[in-house]
């Protein structure tokens, strides 16, 4: 693990996600640029000190050099955005499968690098968008690609929080630190933040790629260096419409990401804070609300499902089911086969797209809220 | 009665509201442009025949030669848009009150002029924007009035339906018919229809008046003539950013109105189709839910209601509070006296703002959803 | 209207729902047994003090000498529940038909010889157990009976308030002093109060009659007289379980009356303060959210609505319903015609069988909650 | 673990809950009594082959031969209910803490001889009533033991289920087989296997003891061995009231433990698919919303929180929290320290009274519903 010592957020996330199917074992880190805290913090997760590095560039060196059956099968990147690229790239250069905390990068041109790089040395990239592994949310793309809406007209995604309505970088509060600074952030706050994964979530459900967009972002609260809101007209490819809105500042909303979904025939809402419900919408039948556990969940939903309905599933478990499905690849990777078919995490293609959004909204902001084309986007070939 | 005759649909609803409180009876009408028609509606209404007229012009006529303990004292339009402007004017100067449903008139000409009419003859003139009528919008409107909410940053008003996501007005449907018609309902579709209760209920609560826009209007379903759904970005005088957006095609939804308002203190949410609830959310307290009812609703709010808390008012109770309130106006007016203060019911000057509204949405989104400023609305100075 | 004079709660929302319709028009009334108090009520009321009375005897006796063509079509009684037996039988008597408030009576032997009464006068008694006019119990009712359910197994029916959670009675507030005094409300508080609508609400929607039932009542706040709260064990006819609580100390609870009836093929639920659902559940289906005014509701159940989907119709609404019903039977009794058939409003049978059970569970109670036969109860043979 | 092997359920949840945390490694077994079955599940789990046994007793033996840093430091036990006793004793006597799923054990007989067991060797043991893990049970019992839902007047807990609407244990489907078999699961069915959840949560948040109970019990689905639904007044210590009903044939409801605790001063609801919420109402407040991960939530509470507010946790997050709280009093004993004060997970204690309640409730339901005096349960002295 890189990053993700004391006082991180993120990274305990990660290790519980990572360990939740007894899938896999956390062995070594680099968990802080301070080589004194990352001691500290391998020696609260009992790890062998030997393995515990002061930076990634030495841990990358020492990992390299370990016989193959005590080698890490694969590295999870956890620091703040400015961060991401510089591991990503010299653990996938040295041969280690990587997964990595979103945005994937720290600008769309460090995004655009490091899938050459993943391309080139054929290793796997994995980007946590977790919200896309809750089952619902599967269910929900499932629906979408059977033809179940019909033709798709209209998505309203929207990630309201509050927790960024005051000043709170300046009281120290580490999160709020490096998420408002546009040094270790990039171009975008609240966008970059959380938006990408409300324009992660509707791409994954609708398979819609943005056209053009305009985007009008604000700083509502004074001093600070980075957006706080924003709100967004999309207009996607092949003609739907949508509204992508995302803030920090919207007092008393928790984490409140939601996706609305219109069609010809049938409509669906998915609200994260309520995650194993799906509820769908039709004009001539009562409304539905598909429940997470039940037999009716199609098998591509439901393989991702740990407990029976009516026992909550949340944050975590979802978290943990991009890891499973991750794992699958890398188990692969690392054995020389060839992955399953039909796998689903967000790879690189994800991370770029997810860069390019964030470029684009910044820019149609910067021009007064008017609207920017989306640039193009090559994704990478299926082998 | 001006329209609301047979296969109407507000008629009904403008007759249950206007008779709850025992305060009005209802007894002439021109309840259509065909005589025979409004005689059968009459019929049906078990009025007198001979105050059964075959066009507003006749009965304007007849009624105002009424002596003056028979006359009407105020006259209700319920007819499509474009058949607002003539009768208004016609009662208004012929010496009667008038309730209009809305929105005012057929564009924003007409309404300013209806001002003007209005002003002249020192009549009352209501407009029946209902949604700002339910007890809990009140209470809304009394938070951020008096700072509870602290200083506004985002407002958020949505008002999706999927009614029209198919061409039902070529099917005969009379409601669809008109409302999508050009001639008769004017420049926008859904956005005139219903998104004028969205950007009124939003203006009623926050006090905000808008400054510029960005809208993007669609009309999805081929072969309609007006749009059926509208994306608008808002920014607000004194730098509070907003989304709007209505629908016609968003299947399954049936009246979502829904708004949102936070500010720097608090937030509240209120959804119309829940309207007994009203949802106030804090940095650091529990969410609270304030109910119709109770003894901590205050004042402004509480005088709206009719039964206890729990036993929930809907649609026709807040309608219903439109005309009790304009009842006091008209009260006063027709004894000569002043009217109470703080009278709570949309006038002619939430009308002119309603038409500019639809105007400038309409006028951004034929220059390709570009910012356009909201137009000079002067208010009608407070008697 | 006999009762529901000044400071009054239901004498109101029986007058709202009677004339919401434009059906009916109040025109006379014994609002107090004080008669200035009744004289002061009727002037409120714009009516002809010639028909305001001093007593109810003194109306009977004046309205029944009235030519036809103004004489009361049917009297509405509102008064505290030890006197609806008395105008009951003197209006019914008198050739008027009535409706009544519910409990029917004060006790059960008085329920029994209203009925006879009923039965010997043909004239029309309607029972206002208002919950049951709501459109989506109807609904329910239509489910269970078509099979939708399969076999009914289980039926928890629940009204908690918490009004009643201190000794309010003793603040002089006017509802509360004749609810909780066995002289004027009878044998039962909360149970006869509002745990009688509750087995109404079960009984109409599953057709379930009880076979036995053990009921343990709790008198919670000290110096009240009568209980305030009461939990039931119920034992259908057929097999069926149930259970039925009620409370008016359940703190913060508004008037949360809720059902839930469980088959062998699918469940449902309805609340009350969210009247315009219908919960229905499967084994391994999506649950559906059945919501009044769409076209997949039943005729049965869509013959009550007035506003279209999405625009909530509540309390007064479906008291109105009961009044729209009894409308259809009073007008054919009024103009010597059939009643249409499959009117649904509540009858004096309901009431008999209501004031049967609040007997049945007063002496369980008093056996110190021991299981007790429910009485035989004949029902009105239908002509 | 002793059981939990292919085809359980359990096992894995407690897998998962034991492994969240990062404090538990399992290193050895006895999945199953078929020595095959147990040693495949052992390889499923990557165990050495050599720490997977045939049967609990001997697993016993050998592992109590282990040098001491290489021994357990303590068991989980995850087999059907007739076989919790049998190894608990084994494995406390043999030195080892124990952590258990409840029921404690198959009857009365065996809890009480259980924690003499406890209590003679000192070592911890467990139960695993997880819903009492979740954080906002936890913040419900501080408000009620602060005062401040002042004193307690009624409980109703609820445990509706519909999975065994239907004779599911004649389709070979293990968990139906035997939690309807009275040989492997006890005296009860519906009541021993979620009732008594439902019991425990009512006396963790509330802190009250059951006084005496009068059980309706019955077996809906012809065939079936054991109860499948039942309906339970409860009078408690102290003069509160309580309804506890839980069932298995309530068609569509999936896991809806429901609790709602009304005291004099206010009173809270918590529902278990919405485990991140707890409701709090008032009489004169507006309703509250208290949602894990705000500032505002007690630590008591709070410390049991891994994922910010808006973050959902659910079922296996509170499973982890009873592991984590149990860790803390084994870690102690395993190093011979003095526990913590205040730990917060069910002991045998909470076993003994859970059994107790089952056999309350199963010899009033054989008395045909009669009245029955909880027995005398005396705690463990706390050392």
């Amino acid at each position: 693990m890189i990053g993700g010592g004391r006082g991180a957020f993120i990274g305990a996330v990660h290790r519980i996600a990572a360990a939740m199917d007894g899938q896999a074992v956390l062995v070594a880190g680099a968990f802080s640029s301070d080589p004194a805290r990352s001691k500290a913090s391998g020696a609260d997760l009992f790890l062998d000190p030997a393995r515990v590095y002061g930076s990634f560039v030495a841990m990358a060196k020492a990992e390299s050099r370990m016989p193959e059956d005590e080698r890490l099968d694969f590295v999870v990147i956890v620091t703040p955005n400015y961060q991401h690229f510089p591991p990503a790239k010299l653990f996938l250069e040295s041969g280690f499968n990587v997964i990595c905390d979103k945005p994937a990068t720290f600008n769309l041109a460090e995004a655009r690098k490091l899938r050459t790089v993943v391309q080139r040395t054929k290793k796997i990239f994995a980007l946590t968008h977790n919200y896309t592994g809750n089952t619902m949310v599967k269910q929900a793309r499932d629906l979408v690609r059977s033809g179940f809406l019909g033709e798709l007209r209209k998505v309203v995604a929207e990630y309201p929080q509050g927790w960024l309505s005051t000043l709170l970088e300046k009281t120290g509060q580490k999160q709020a630190g490096w998420r408002t600074d546009p040094k270790r952030s990039g171009a975008a706050g609240c966008i970059g933040d959380i938006g990408t994964h409300a324009e992660n979530l509707s791409r994954y459900i609708t398979g819609l790629h943005i056209d053009s967009l305009c985007a009008d972002l604000t700083t509502f609260v004074k001093g600070r260096k980075l957006d706080d809101d924003g709100n967004i007209l999309v207009r996607f490819k092949g003609g739907a419409k949508g509204i992508i809105h995302a803030s920090q500042i919207s007092v008393g909303d928790e984490n409140a990401l939601n996706i609305r979904v219109y069609g010809t025939k049938a409509s669906l809402e998915w609200h994260q804070e309520q995650p194993n419900e799906l509820i769908v919408k039709f004009p001539d039948q009562p409304r539905q609300i598909w429940r997470r556990g039940n037999g009716y969940v199609g098998v591509n939903a439901a393989r991702f499902t740990r407990v029976p309905a009516g026992h909550p599933e949340g944050y975590l478990e979802a978290f943990g089911n991009i890891y499973r499905e991750a794992f699958h690849a890398i188990t692969a990777e690392v054995h020389g086969r060839k992955p399953p078919k039909n796998l689903d995490y967000p790879t690189i293609d994800d991370g770029v797209e997810g860069m390019a959004f964030i470029e684009t909204v910044v820019k149609s902001s910067k021009l007064g809220a008017k609207w920017v084309k989306f640039p193009k986007i090559l994704a990478t070939p299926k082998s």
